[in-house]
């Protein structure tokens, strides 16, 4: 099998325009007449990016709030998208997903201009899939990859909440619904990203686990990173739920699903909007732990590889 | 099951942007920052719009082709891409597939910029799609809505062809090459939508079957179609394999997978390219069909209801 990483490298041999970024951003950014547009497509497959027992409507939520997070970590502002459905041949889920479609995409300010909806043969799991496309708010939006030494990582909430719904719904629990709903109906930080790009050298979402991305931007910017386990934010119901030991905030900076921005920025940056630092760039490359001071060793998996923002380019 | 028209008409409920044309059209037109985007978005099903034994290559290429194909329909010009790409597990066929999909972005000079790439479950049939994004060629970019009363409806080439390769390739046959061809490489045809975008009253492409989808432009501008099954061209391969019965003709015209482009003008306008009048538009409604002069009743399918194509956006 090829593994993920390498495919990313054979595609992006032929993804050589520069408004591709490498294919090693979270979008495309994109100078066409007089405008700067932000672009990306992210698919979600059932069982892999949603259970088959989410409400239509929330699986409709993530597809289009998903996608909206990639915008909102460039900067841009949305405008319009176009979506790929897999029907499943149940009138009832369509009926629904289409609802919640609607409702997304008002709320996000994005207009639906076409797609296609295509069979599947049966058995197969439902594909789902979605461009979007957005207006850059700055001239150059933030990429992963102009964090500098010296530089604060911020992240704007809590983490580890999506992760928390999953293993609740795993195990057929429907409360605390807040956790619930961070799995099902996340929340693309529009206006943060807009105000953040204004500041901020380098930033991306949280999609994969905190720490995985983490480490993609230091890479990407040829720096190390140190993250302060202990400053990571987590919310109430989380710790109601999952304690704050060690490994509970590791839990919460691995599992990924949190479409949070994560941002460089100089320490004596203001900040337009709150944000939690969580850990600071340097020469010198690799990322590193502590906890309450200590080193603390990296775990095996820093995050999803599997989720389609895996791909460098989504 | 919901059926696939139903669903269209629940999408079209919330696709209310002029650009999406009310997803009638083969892509939508959306004016942005002085440039005039034609954009679509078709995804490609293993054992549903290509065959498992499918070269990757070939996949890839026509995974291109028939987006540049809804871009070609509308006289536009292709610009750039985004790609879903559902991982299937076999590297051989991934590094194919790449390899072939550069090919035919290079030929059709279109840049890729983004996308994802995503595990399916296993056994699920491998699912791709494609966002194109080309650049009108002229002001207004022919819907499928335009004919006009005594227009003749014209088609640019031979029909038929992708449908035989399918047969021969479920019969095991790999010739002839053009009929295998025709139906794993089809060719957008860019050049031919860019010169007829000049005097089309109306333009699609021939995706899901000649008499579906010259009957979809006959219903769009509300307009009845005669068409003469015997003024329909077949290549000289598809006649040595499949004959000229008036079945073979049908057979020819319900097929799809074609990607000829398809358009209404007027009897005396004079045409870039070639093209061969095969219909006439008059006052009323429905699609009628003649064979030498001789009025032949519709066969119970027309066309290829489950292709992507037939969502109306596609």
């Amino acid at each position: 099998m090829t593994s993920e990483p390498e495919l990313i490298r054979l595609i992006r041999g032929i993804a050589r325009h520069p408004a591709a970024r490498g294919l090693a951003d979270d979008a495309a950014v994109w100078e066409i007449g007089g405008e700067r547009l932000v672009l990306t497509h992210d698919s979600m497959v059932e069982s892999v990016h949603f259970l088959p027992g989410d409400p239509a409507e929330d699986v409709a939520w993530k597809l289009v709030a998903t996608n909206m997070s990639d915008l909102a970590a460039k900067g841009a502002r949305p405008l319009a998208c176009l979506m790929a459905y897999g029907m499943g041949g149940d009138a009832e889920w369509d009926r629904a997903f289409v609802a919640g479609l609607g409702d997304a995409l008002d709320h996000y300010g994005a207009a639906l201009l076409g797609g296609d909806s295509f069979a599947q043969p049966d058995g197969n799991a439902r594909c789902l899939g979605l461009t979007a496309i957005g207006k850059s708010s700055v001239p150059v939006p933030p990429s992963r990859s102009g964090a500098q030494p010296g530089d604060i990582l911020y992240v704007t909430g809590a983490i580890g909440n999506g992760w928390a719904g999953l293993q609740l719904l795993r195990q057929d629990r429907t409360e605390p619904a807040s956790l619930i709903a961070a799995y099902r109906r996340p929340r693309a930080l529009i206006a943060e990203g807009v105000a953040l790009a204004q500041i901020a050298h380098a930033m991306m979402d949280v999609s994969d686990g905190l720490l995985l991305d983490a480490a993609r931007m230091a890479a990407a910017s040829g720096l190390g990173l140190e993250i302060a386990l202990d400053r990571i934010p987590l919310s109430p119901d989380f710790c109601a739920v999952f304690g704050t030991s060690r490994q509970a905030r590791l839990d919460a900076a691995t599992g990924g699903d949190d479409y949070q921005l994560l941002f460089a920025a100089h320490p004596d940056a203001l900040l337009p909007v709150d944000a939690h630092p969580v850990g600071r760039f340097a020469a010198g490359n690799g990322l590193s732990l502590t906890d309450h001071g200590e080193a603390v060793p990296l775990p095996e998996n820093t995050g999803w590889l599997h989720h389609p923002a895996a791909s460098g380019a989504g």
